[in-house]
């Protein structure tokens, strides 16, 4: 180790002793803290203990972040003090993800929930957490049925309760008896459950009019960001300008970018048409690839349809030309599909990519190379927690697909509660069935309180002068363009702030509102956006709007 | 795209029709199959349906597994029709993955529970997989108050049945309303729900006599194989001889292996000392970093306490000796504790790495950094499906932890049944609550049967000549060294196998014992070995070990 290196080390471990308990703080704060949500539903529970206030956490701070004692630096024992894992010493890649959806300004929220518990004053009585597609946090009530079957799988002694209802039990038995053991404690097969794999084959089929879906295509993941991250980290190789590029639409969700900085490969973007309801043009798809193919080797194409954060719905005839496309162009393609429950404008309509391909004929339904994902968190479901989620593979490579299972066992295998739920969602109450009624009951109404609530969102932010909102005409979020003042474009990049990020911190400060801002998905130079969650119950959204406008108003005038 | 390229993927196109069925399957399978395991214990449930059967995911392979219609090569549309992702233009890295615990022979034994079920004839009834693990699938019941509270946190209404016990009704209302909504359905933290890093933190405290615990040090995990595979994403960096080297023991448990080559990090190996009981010797840690230093750089050392697959405990003394060393040789030290409570042997106990680290004074307590590692999946839980684990970090810079926090939030978290039951394992009963009692039965009845198999496998197969077995003084796996005939050696050679491969899969075919080799986890050459689990219960595994034991004998004698 030279001098100089020592030396940076050093001073580094110096510096950190100078940092404050809440600088180091925020860096590290999830997005949500015990029971910190007011929306929750009560229980007739005890109080929640107070070793589990976030006071604890921080009390005990001091003891283990001292960084390295000053009076040892001289001593030659330096050598074994200085660390060996630092921000100049750890994996490159690493630092260059982010992940805007639980960045600094979910941190920043984190914190003002904690200032509001410990009775700090503020201009707003609660924090809304409107940045990420949390419909339970949200207060979203789950589906009965599922929990009633996670409950009976969890623990099979219920099967002898006679309040449970018979098809719950009867699928309940059906998961058991799928498991090693009867029990979902053991490993399952790393690509899934048998039989869980089958039941989502079955509901791809009725879902696409009966195209085929062979079960041994089906691979269950841990949420659908699992399978994505896996799907490209077997297309990522090459070096230099033969490195695999990978194509992804501007605004994207930022799991994309997140996982091709991770994985090395080279982001290839394409922008999305704002003035045409977010749509996307072939002609952009090409002016993207070919300037790609100059510096890079474009080998996949990403889709996520109903868009994320933009809201729009593909037509047939777009995704038949991007299939055109890719097979033109010789693209993997992946679409996530993870929305494909969430359409709610009139005339729109969800079309799977696997359906499409297939109605195309054989010369793309026998060659095109697609992955397609779905999840349990999404939809009428919500149940992110549970991290379920499966991938459709079509037209791999067989020996790839030898390969993909043997990378997937070194995990060993997903949550098996997830797949459980995972087998519930694409098998459902059947009519006939004594849990039909309420199942369908209960999704109807959360996917028309869910269109409801786009409608509003885009009723209530276009009233607002400088922000122009487009349809939301699915998935779960608005992506309103707005206008920034030049004078506060200047001081947020004098303060070496995005303007977005700048108007959003703001926001947060003075509502409690918390909303991610565009820069954090991608959107064209000198535009400007947020993406907001319709999640919040419709009343609560109805406030949530008019503070947003207010404040947008007091905003421009005060940047004026 | 080259001619002789084409050439290429056109010959492997049309490869890939002439592959018969099976082997394609091979490749694919998982490692259980519905309904699959014998020993499953019964459930009241109407027969599993048929169309959870294999032979559905059998019957329509051939509809999607025809690589490139043949006729269809010739035409001028083959740049579009040549697969995008092929095993030549895949990831490297993710080539060079190995992981045996559910490699051929698991394949071949999932096959061949097929080939049984599908009424072929073979040399045995049943398929016995002692290759992995997986607790519960071998019969292994779950603890009844984890399972009542993970019921409750499911599906919250059950908080009103006055036959669940209040403790656990009160442990899942802790849970809940740690959970956005109230909801095992909502996202948690990227680093794991708050009050449950609590719990962990005050468990370890508990655990180490005092020694202090940060709740901010602890990461909830999806499992501890995400806990591990994290911190070595972390550490990797530089190129050629500055490339990252990271210490593993062999025999080792293949995960580190498959890691490393995934992350394109240098393995280094050091050999455990089978004549002194799979003992640490700190000279072979000298001597495996020197010889590393000249090609790479060893920045990590990887521990397994207590050892898998070689079931050894460390003694306090050769804990303080290996801290010394990485300390002098400035190493990252990993610890995988995963089995912390399978301590069986007379005199051995478990001592932490952690507390051992802070016994030793303020000179290594505040400098050495370690994580360490825990699960749900093994000790007297065996919860493996529910993926559920966390990592402890000591002395980790606070720039590195933020990019850590950073990094596990692009995949949100951690499942949160795991979390859930992770909370449970580090929170159980305590006395005076109502399930305590049948709390301490349960784990007390699973820890001493283990015990009973774990001296029962030893014995029996020390009487075997030419199977010579080290005392299995924890963790759950005997890793007996084996005497292959010449002949054998030579037969195994011509055909491509490694000789233990090749014992093990005649082991497989004759007697329907599932296996590991030890070449799996690696050995000093010319030395071979298997992994066995100990998990089957008594009377199978007297049975199992006898058929072990008769194969052997009956497969010398053929070779001698």
């Amino acid at each position: 180790m030279s001098a100089a290196r020592m030396q940076v080390l050093s001073s580094r471990n110096v510096r950190l002793l100078s940092r404050g308990r809440n600088e180091v703080f925020a860096g590290r704060s999830g997005a949500q803290r015990p029971g910190g949500d007011p929306r929750t539903r009560s229980l007739t529970c005890p109080p929640l203990s107070s070793s589990s206030s976030p006071g604890r956490a921080l009390s005990s701070l001091s003891a283990t972040r001292r960084g390295l004692p000053k009076e040892k630096m001289s001593e030659n024992g330096i050598m074994s003090r200085a660390k060996v894992l630092t921000i100049d010493t750890m994996n490159p890649t690493v630092k260059k993800v982010e992940y805007a959806v639980r960045g600094p300004i979910v941190q920043r929220a984190v914190e003002l929930e904690r200032e509001l518990s410990e009775g700090m004053k503020k201009p707003f009585a609660e924090v809304i957490k409107a940045n990420i597609g949390d419909a339970h946090a949200m207060g979203q009530q789950p589906i009965t049925f599922f929990r009633q079957v996670l409950a009976l799988c969890s623990y099979p002694e219920l099967l002898s309760d006679s309040t449970f209802p018979e098809d719950a039990k009867s699928r309940a038995c059906r998961i058991l008896q799928s498991c090693g053991g009867n029990s979902m404690g053991s490993y399952s097969a790393s690509q899934g459950i048998d039989s869980v794999r089958q039941d989502v084959a079955r509901y791809i089929e009725r879902r696409d009019g009966g195209v085929a879906c062979d079960p041994d295509n089906i691979y269950l993941t841990t949420g659908a960001s699992d399978g994505i991250v896996t799907m490209l980290k077997l297309l990522v190789c090459g070096e230099g300008t033969t490195r695999t590029g990978v194509m992804i639409p501007i605004p994207q969700y930022p799991l994309y970018s997140a996982a091709l900085a991770e994985l090395g490969a080279v982001q290839i973007n394409y922008f999305l048409n704002e003035e045409k309801c977010w749509s996307l043009d072939i002609t952009e798809l090409q002016r993207a690839v070919n300037e790609a193919r100059q510096y890079c080797n474009p080998r996949a194409l990403c889709i996520i349809n109903p868009g994320n954060p933009t809201g729009q719905v593909q037509s047939r005839q777009c995704i038949e030309d991007v299939i055109r496309f890719a097979a033109k162009e010789r693209l993997f393609l992946m679409a996530d599909e993870v929305y494909q429950d969430n359409v709610y404008a009139e005339g729109c309509q969800f079309h799977s990519f696997k359906k499409v391909l297939f109605e195309m004929g054989p010369e793309y339904a026998e060659t095109v190379e697609l992955a397609s994902f779905h999840s349990t968190s999404k939809c009428y479901m919500g149940e992110c927690g549970f991290r379920g989620g499966y991938m459709e593979i079509i037209n791999m490579d067989d020996e790839v697909k030898d390969q993909l299972t043997k990378l997937l066992s070194v995990r060993l295998c997903p949550p098996v509660p997830g797949q459980a739920l995972m087998d519930l969602v694409v098998n459902p109450p059947q009519p006939g069935e004594p849990s039909y009624g309420s199942f369908i009951k209960e999704r109807t109404a959360t996917l028309s309180a869910l269109a409801e609530k786009a409608k509003l969102t885009e009723q209530v932010l276009n009233t607002v002068q400088g922000i122009s909102c487009n349809p939301v005409q699915g998935a779960m979020y608005s992506f309103p363009r707005i206008t920034i003042p030049e004078k506060a474009v200047k001081e947020a990049t004098e303060t070496g702030q995005q303007p977005d990020m700048f108007y959003c911190m703001k926001m947060l400060e003075e509502t409690g509102i918390c909303l991610v801002p565009g820069s954090g998905f991608g959107q064209k130079d000198g535009t400007y956006h947020f993406r907001m969650t319709i999640l919040p119950p419709t009343d609560k959204l109805k406030i949530l709007l008019n503070k947003v406008k207010e404040f947008h108003q007091r905003f421009t005038q005060q940047y004026s």
